[in-house]
């Protein structure tokens, strides 16, 4: 079998992926409070994409939360860190680890984007400037600036808290309530909206196929889509 | 457009994906030296398989260690992360550090098997418990097991020493005679073989074009390629 082995020096190129893929690797940042329907967009986008012969990928709480970006007391658990490298490694919800999380999941996206792949993804991501310097991360890439495509699920706060799939609304008012509060976003913790994203869901007035074909058609307009 | 556009609940299914890529997804962790040619034949299986028409990305130090696993001074640089956050995130190069980059390494290749890649990774990972511990992330995977193929490249410390390809050993043995070790793997820190790899390369007899073959026979073995 060896003898129909040829490569070249150095790793594949950005041509080469794209050829594969019929595609141009791309971050696509979803974000938004807590309950505005950024997994449900995502997850729906990322369905049709691959319907469509095109690969996408999300990152979300699901999958990152309890691995790469999991607290103290799973990298406890999971990997017997001692108690003062789990606190060290693991993250919270304090504004340094919210910005490390934002960070890790930036920079995986990234990595992602450049294997070719759509990186969609879902997190509340409340900080203007951890959005930006995940932004500024991609055009600096090191390769070749990569796609950043920021949008932003603008669902108001009311509609928000009235589904509160998880009921973390109720209790984060249940915390502050009781004067010690979680520091959750929207509650007792800020959400600042993005300034310029690339293109802002209407949760209001738009159901989730709309967002859906929202995002497929920048994709296309920005010739994303081969 | 949105009238063409469907989707079901819940994530992208492991087969949506293999239909769409032929292949299932894994994680191919390369082990050995510094210089034992790690890097070499993850980049020449990474072409290989996209001649093929499979989709692979290689980790490694180029695209890990100034990004997603950076040390203090970058974190303090690219993000404006204080003193002592750089010094809480930044990864360094004690037991504590590697075992938490190695851990972050075996988490990202776990979400681009998932996602359906086979995912390189090039790294010394000198520790046996650390790249256990990564294979047991790929076996308790939430939604699947994912293969987790260990690669031993097995090439003698002397030839590695001899190549020396950055002048490490050559730095690390003039830290040692000055009395200040600098903890490198081979020099002033142990390297633990795997005791039982999947595949060993054994590069003082094979090339290249061997390694890469050795691998995708596995992958074909398997029934990992469709």
């Amino acid at each position: 079998m060896s003898s129909n082995i040829f490569f070249h020096a150095g790793t594949v190129t950005c041509e080469e992926r794209t050829k594969l893929l019929k595609q141009t690797g791309a971050t696509i940042w979803f974000t938004g409070l807590s309950g505005s329907g950024k997994s449900t967009i995502a997850m729906a986008l990322e369905q049709v994409l691959i319907q469509r012969g095109h690969l996408a990928y999300t990152l979300d709480g699901d999958n990152v939360r309890l691995g790469l970006n999991a607290g103290p007391k799973i990298l406890a658990e999971t990997r017997g860190y001692s108690e003062e490298v789990s606190k060290r490694f693991g993250l919270g919800f304090a504004a340094a680890d919210r910005e490390e999380n934002v960070r890790r999941i930036g920079e995986v996206a990234k990595l992602f984007a450049d294997a070719g792949l759509f990186a969609l993804t879902s997190f509340i991501s409340p900080y203007r400037k951890d959005r930006d310097a995940a932004r500024k991360a991609h055009e600096q890439n090191k390769t070749g600036a990569i796609p950043f495509i920021e949008v932003y699920v603008n669902t108001p706060i009311a509609t928000c808290q009235t589904r509160d799939p998880k009921g973390l609304y109720k209790q984060a008012r249940a915390a502050v309530e009781a004067g010690k509060g979680m520091g959750f976003t929207g509650v007792d913790d800020p959400y600042e909206p993005p300034a310029n994203p690339e293109l802002t869901f209407d949760a209001t007035s738009q159901a989730t196929e709309q967002g859906v074909a929202l995002v497929l058609k920048y994709l296309e307009e920005k010739g994303l889509l081969k």
